[in-house]
């Protein structure tokens, strides 16, 4: 590994304060951390977004959420063919090891990733078609979810839909991993859709009663 | 989607605690941030562990750092074979469309992840060997790099070890990436490798020129 | 233009020290800024007194803060005439331009154009009177400002009074600026009022509610 | 000032860092320069572009530079009209109250401020034309330097033409202030034009002799 740099000074002035201010000030919760392991209570699947920090949104500290981060926070189909699957593998990890009692899946406003999908389907980005694309390939994901919101007409509503689909499909294919359904049908474990406005700071959660997102 | 259930209440209290106090205080950065778009400077990849929060470490405020979080900080190999690698696509994201300056990949000292390739790789978990174990799976990216360290006798070591070729296995994986590869060698991308100490708030960065990893 | 000078060798050899060091690490972010643009978060109006550095104070990178410096950290009253208005101009171009989301002015201790306008208010400096100073007629600005401090007897607690008159100075006339106006009233432009205490490495900003400066 | 907000939790958090970091390890130097006032070698006046930081280039600390910031490092022409000029004023105090050995002049590449007036006087930006933008007005300095520049066909080659117009029309301008001349042929104070290339980290400067800028 020839090519790595040093971290960039700004950086490294910023985790010296750190260090002698929120770490100092906390030092034994942080020794608590390491020696007594992580108890997380949520998983939280959300997007790589810079925008989205849901540990903000919930005010929450280190060791509270166990979060993987993905684009368009997506979870493929279950497919235990031996292939390498980092969102099952985190799932897996969070369900079977950690025994967390929330799975909790964030959507957002203005998801690049969405509006790739999109412009995808409709015929605007045949880059995205190419074989090579991983996140073409990935966004495939949502292609079914975009079946069902096509013909809204108006762009800006149809991207919100999509967005709402894909906490849908990525909560639908949590049910068909064997370790969550059990772990859902045995009440050790709840799902929870959820999907923020970045602008308005505004939070709704899927009621499957009445089968829409809500605010909270 | 029957099995969705509302937030807990505790979540909702403190979103609502956030969004009559940080939200209300800042709205003008949550509104810029929505209509101007994200500009990240960095894309961080670190793992799902919830002690491990980047954006603390380094006073990283929303709209800073671009985050892909999985098991391990892992990369795995380039397979531009049409199926679905999210980690692949999250970096082909912010390298090809979001243009970051810097890609850091983050590595933490007490990795449930790496603990488990140690004990699949010593003989010491079966269940890890399965063909439908996606941790298992996962963690394969990093054989390559327990055939490095298995000689160490001590543990503790040896832990650390991996937990630093797990960093080092991703910058190399990174580097076959095509347009990683053209990125960095057109210098408008540089790699960085960390690996920090949850207990002791202590920051490494990997050093090409002397091989190893030192203090900030 | 035949006076122009080579640089001083101190500051040529400095230049390449930085050049082969600091710019070498971080190439990258460099050319990053050259090739994408400046995206700054929020927009500095502070002292050009040399002991006032905002992006220490705040570990703030090349490329994160948009800042004019003048004397006292001033902006004049909102005057569309057609002459010169070199802080209006800067104002204007971070506002609609750039689309900062913060407007920050940050007054300090020890400002030696407040002296100045206290000198000259009370009598003292002659000098400032005249129509030719460009300090005395850049200070009459803040001669509404004096005339609320003017009674407190402590010369040096009535100068850190009309420091701190200068930023509250410079946020009144800011409002006046229509531009600004409209970015405030829609919320996508916030405004900050600080004042630093050289010495003691302290900060304040300023409290509507509580109508004076507070520790942050 | 009903406006003013509290800094985003970022910009304390940083802030705090600095406090417990590089303020406390260099305590004696700010008390020293709260208790000595500024002794500055140079003034500088350079652009607000937040990608031009002076104080990286020449490694200076605090206490070593004035820094006069506007858009496009412009000084306007002599005019004791008693009307407020902040660069004047700037000046002034620079060279008759600190007496700086040195008045540097820093343009630099991809200026916004040198496009908007190479749009305007293309006949581009008819917005910049009108009486009340300010930006349009500012760049009226820059006027005459577009009319030595405006026949190269290049539109990039003109751009850095008329930026480096910018310096030397600047450093004209001072020697039109009697108090610049006066102290620059007692041989007290000199001058000196600088142009940086913000990609290549590349820094030139003007030689009368020569008749243009050349590597330092």
């Amino acid at each position: 590994m020839k090519a790595a740099k040093p971290l960039p000074p700004y950086l490294v002035r910023r985790y010296q304060g750190w260090k002698a201010t929120t770490y100092s000030e906390n030092s034994t919760w942080y020794k608590h951390l390491a020696n007594e392991g992580q108890h997380p209570r949520a998983m939280v699947i959300s997007c790589c977004d810079s925008r989205v920090h849901v540990t903000s949104i919930f005010g929450a500290d280190t060791g509270e959420f166990f979060i993987h981060r993905n684009i368009a926070n997506l979870v493929p189909g279950y497919e235990p063919d031996g292939a390498q699957h980092g969102t099952s593998a985190a799932v897996e990890y969070a369900v079977t090891a950690l025994k967390v009692a929330h799975l909790i899946v964030l959507g957002h406003s203005s998801c690049g990733g969405v509006a790739g999908c999109m412009a995808m389907c409709s015929g605007h980005a045949p880059e995205l078609l190419e074989k090579s694309s991983f996140v073409g390939r990935w966004m495939d994901i949502l292609k079914p979810g975009y079946e069902k919101v096509k013909d809204e007409p108006d762009p800006e509503t149809r991207q919100r839909m999509l967005e709402k689909e894909a906490v849908l499909t990525s909560l639908n294919n949590l049910m068909d991993f064997p370790f969550v359904r059990e772990a859902v049908e045995a009440q050790s474990l709840s799902l929870h859709g959820l999907w923020t406005e970045i602008g308005a700071g505004a939070l709704e959660y899927y009621d499957p009663a009445k089968g829409g997102f809500y605010p909270v």
